[in-house]
């Protein structure tokens, strides 16, 4: 995973005027990402970030995860094998140490983003990773799926969401792009994941971004007491 | 997993009626059959059950998987924590000996249907199992998800398949009632597959064992050249 070189220090700013906002500078507004594994410690976070996703998608009535369900659920495997989460995270000054997140499995991919704007995150202190500058601004959960017909694995990912102050920049393409370059790397044919058809915006992301969208499949789910109700038959 | 005891046997003919044909007496046609889980031997009956499979769906044109290829990334874990393959056997004698199929991961499910009439299986050399009197009916291919909303795994089955001539006998349903039973007894939430729009008579047979059809929902896929370009971008 390449992972783009730390951009050059700001240009100092003239005699006279520092007091320029440092939108003004040719270099705007410096966003730093970086995508890594999720931790057990990332939990709390990361279910905040399904609870904004299921009040985004309509369905607050689906969800009843909560952090201990997460935690005794996932991080069961080595990643990639079986359930696998990579948080994106955000900050305003380079990440200079990935010492928390080296995993010889998977290094982080940081990128720098010049935005004309800064970032009013009204839940930075919510998201805030380990105490530093960087906030947690999303995530994708991703797991192995099957193909017969290709005879290989692929990905299916079961959710990617950014957090609202932080959409239209770029940050979700970067998460599914990283699903996309592991599932290369690894030899897998497919990368799959659903959308509700009234999402347009989505739909035109993921198109963009080189999927078809299968208009003749739909979804069958067995859940609850009809699912409870094989145990007996 | 319960199985079926065997039938008592069939109820001798009187005197004289030795020529009456099986199907004239109140037992009909026994047919067993018996579930269990695959082993690598099954590959070349699995293989032959998804071209056909392919066919059905119209969508040969998507099928380049090889007995090689489905060697070599199935059967890789412990079955049930990624891909799972459930083989369907029947036999018009009982299945007296699971030696071979035993495993206390799964052990065999065994049933007796009695059928009105004998089925005339036009390919039961292509599909005879160990040398036996079983042929291999049909399989179910299927792999852990996730629900982050259920804050727990489910199952989601890629194939089920039921050879043409075994159709219409409960058979499709013996297998996915498999996977639901699994399913509940793992813990887990949810059992999910799709379905093609036009082939009413799936929807109708799945809203029949419990299953909602999302009618929202769209699959997104990334495969092929889209996918490949990933690796360097």
């Amino acid at each position: 995973m390449a992972a783009a070189a730390p951009p050059p220090p700001p240009t100092p700013a003239p005699e006279g005027f520092n007091d320029v906002p440092r939108g003004s500078t040719p270099m705007g507004y410096p966003l730093f990402s970086r995508i890594r594994l999720a931790h057990p410690t990332d939990v709390p976070h990361i279910h905040k970030l399904i609870q904004q996703m299921a009040v985004f998608e309509r369905l607050t009535d689906l969800f009843v995860a909560t952090e201990s369900s997460l935690s005794s659920t996932l991080f069961t495997s080595p990643p990639f094998q079986s359930f696998t989460i990579l948080v994106l995270e955000v900050s305003e000054t380079p990440f200079v140490e990935h010492l928390q997140c080296n995993n010889s499995a998977y290094p982080p991919t940081i990128k720098t983003h010049n935005l004309d704007l800064p970032i009013d995150d009204a839940e930075r202190d919510l998201f805030r990773s380990n105490g530093g500058d960087a906030v947690v601004a999303g995530f994708v959960l991703f797991f192995p799926n099957y193909s017969t017909f290709l005879g290989k694995p692929g990905f299916y990912i079961e959710d990617l969401f950014v957090r609202e102050c932080y959409r239209r920049k770029g940050l979700g393409k970067m998460l599914l792009s990283a699903v996309a370059k592991q599932a290369v790397k690894m030899g897998y044919g497919r990368v799959e994941w659903v959308v509700l058809d009234w999402n347009v915006n989505a739909i035109k992301f993921y198109e963009e971004m080189g999927a078809k969208i299968l208009q003749e499949w739909r979804i069958c789910r067995l859940t609850g007491d009809a699912l409870n109700a094989y145990v007996n038959a």
